[in-house]
């Protein structure tokens, strides 16, 4: 019983092949990347501190007419970021599935700036595909003389801290699972959580595949960002 | 639109029937005993600020050797307590919906006593139908020599403080459903999240049935609290 | 070397005398009561606890119109009763060293509730000698009509949490203090923290008397309270 | 009256210089770094934010082995930097105001990091004269090889949050102390904290010296790094 990300799977799984040693996977990663569960364990707790920390830079951003680019986890994967950009009202969320370009970033930003709005947030998944937070920052001050521009990099802080409720009961579910799965003979598999249902997946499936973003919070992102 | 929870419903039902005022209706309570969604929406901020007081009670059971008694909100439904019993490692949960009696909760506590246990948590809900944290104290003292016993009674404390992302996600997504279903004429009804989608729900549905507390989490707390 | 309050110093003084063991005190009660340092270990975290859980039943007094008395700890000491009466901008501070009349209080609040005022907190020390938290709220409660009035009882939730930079600091000072004043022969004393420099205390001293109250947070409270 | 640092007061002594308009300051700033009072508005709340912060990169520090610079805000004041690095565990502070040269630095990591240490942290002030967190960094991953190398910029994080306790009192202290300042006819001066007693300070004197920093929490941070 082993809990971790695909890494971690894929280890067990050669260990299963080769030595005939069955084991099962509990989803321990913050991204939410996995496939085969709605929720990985850490997700709750990592996306509580991201916004927690949005929400003190805002405080300064409302006093200050600032422009913030704001860096959270998520090297594959934007489901810290999109969940950080609704909370945290910002402007604009880039994540690596799929974003604005440069172009319509700015133009965006640009919008905000001359219209004397207030100060804007944007939120950029590590794995932004048109760069990090401090090149963005970078590309936008070169062009801009409206805001104040300033970065922030959470990076290992989102790590750290107490568990929400929401993932310690997750995780107790998924523990009782995984020890029932086993007793079952569900070896070689990943325990999820389905429409708030265990359930359990081979480890082929979890490797092979990942869990898309929801479509549903990037287009409801985009509605409150307007 | 509006949001509440029974009471507010029922209002907004009358004024349909008799006045033909179109409206729709968002779940807001933190005891999250709606029928027709998973969540309502205010429960995950509660359930967390339970848990993190729970938390640092425990700080002092661990060093202590007590029984703590920590009543939590739920007047009707024990979503809020179970989840804190959990989350928490209580060694019982007293919800209303369904508890052990009198007679087993305190041969389960005087176990933990007699073999010296590390201190011990009871989760009660302010529903209990076996008395209030205040009683079950009262009562247990008078026959326990084992546990120095202390009563905490979080009350409105539950109410306040910043709302989680969870919460500000799922307000975003029923705020945007709301207005959805009044465009496409959804009137009298609440939006909900069934499975991670938004869902409508008819007044007098809501109105006449409950959330029916989660028979897993109810297994799962028991499992645990061995 | 030990850390604690009267009662460990009363023990470790009395082993000196019979035993001629040396030893050091370090102050570490939530209280702030110890004579001999303006600063006990604990005090400061405890009452940013306390101030927090104040804040998040102030969120719901706001929106309903209420009068909470809220119970902190301070069985012989209001230190952490008038910094969270003044940080939470209570109506009424009442702590054991000095406080209105019951007269006075209830005066006081039929104000407030007949001017249709927001509502208000109350906030109680647990030493209170015009009754605590419950008892005053039932006895006014008799006699008014304006206020729905709640009792928050905050109890060993204050014991607990990660403490904060100032303890942390503090405890830092005080414990190479005590080794210092060990090596330099300052046997049977107390380390202390005055006008932030470390003191050492003679033993007898420190348990025979006690720190006052502060009298310019007293009138603080008075004059923010108005 | 107003609330702010060197640049706010620089600008009312002007005003009354030239317009005879009576002014008294409150110092805030988080810097602490203002002549005249032992403590700002402000200083508390951010230094506790660093230290959460740092907390919850140490839990990920303690997990993976790692070597951490964090930078905290102090571009001339060492107050916040010294203050979590005691509290924080850092095993080296780098302040304006004094430092180790980069070889003592690099020294005492490679020694920590040959005999094989628990991860580390470095707590690196904005106004370092060795270079800020990303700098110190790279330079030394160019020469180690014993540690997995991280850096986090808290920024502007520090600056938002919900006061503690300590910066509620003492602003109501000051703010009370300005008032009565002004009554008093104390015109043009700043309010300030020494030794838990509100003084007056001459603007000139003010903005014309430092605080500086404590000799204290610089000696027991180099004890505690050992």
């Amino acid at each position: 019983m082993a809990i971790g990300g695909d890494g971690t799977f894929t280890g067990l799984h050669v260990f299963y092949e080769e030595f005939g040693v069955p084991s099962i996977c509990i989803p321990g990663t913050i991204d939410n990347d996995l496939a085969g569960t709605d929720y990985t364990i850490g997700f709750d707790t990592a996306t509580n501190t991201a916004v927690d920390a949005i929400d003190k830079i805002r405080d300064t951003a409302i006093s200050h007419n600032r422009l913030f680019f704001i860096e959270v986890m998520g090297r594959n994967s934007g489901y810290i970021a999109i969940n950080c950009g609704i909370a945290g009202g910002a402007v604009a969320t880039i994540i690596p599935e799929e974003s604005m370009t440069l172009d319509e970033l700015f133009a965006k930003l640009d919008e905000g700036g001359k219209t004397n709005k207030k100060s804007s947030l944007v939120v950029v998944a590590e794995g932004s595909k048109i760069g990090g937070a401090l090149e963005l920052a970078k590309k936008f001050s070169e062009r801009n003389n409206y805001f104040d521009i300033k970065v922030t990099i959470l990076g290992h802080l989102q790590r750290g801290g107490t568990p929400t409720y929401f993932d310690r009961v997750l995780a107790s579910k998924m523990g009782v699972g995984a020890v029932e799965g086993l007793i079952q003979g569900n070896h070689s598999s990943m325990v999820g959580i389905r429409n708030n249902q265990i359930v359990y997946n081979n480890f082929e499936t979890i490797i092979n595949s990942r869990h898309e973003i929801d479509t549903e919070s990037l287009r409801i992102a985009k509605i409150l960002s307007i």
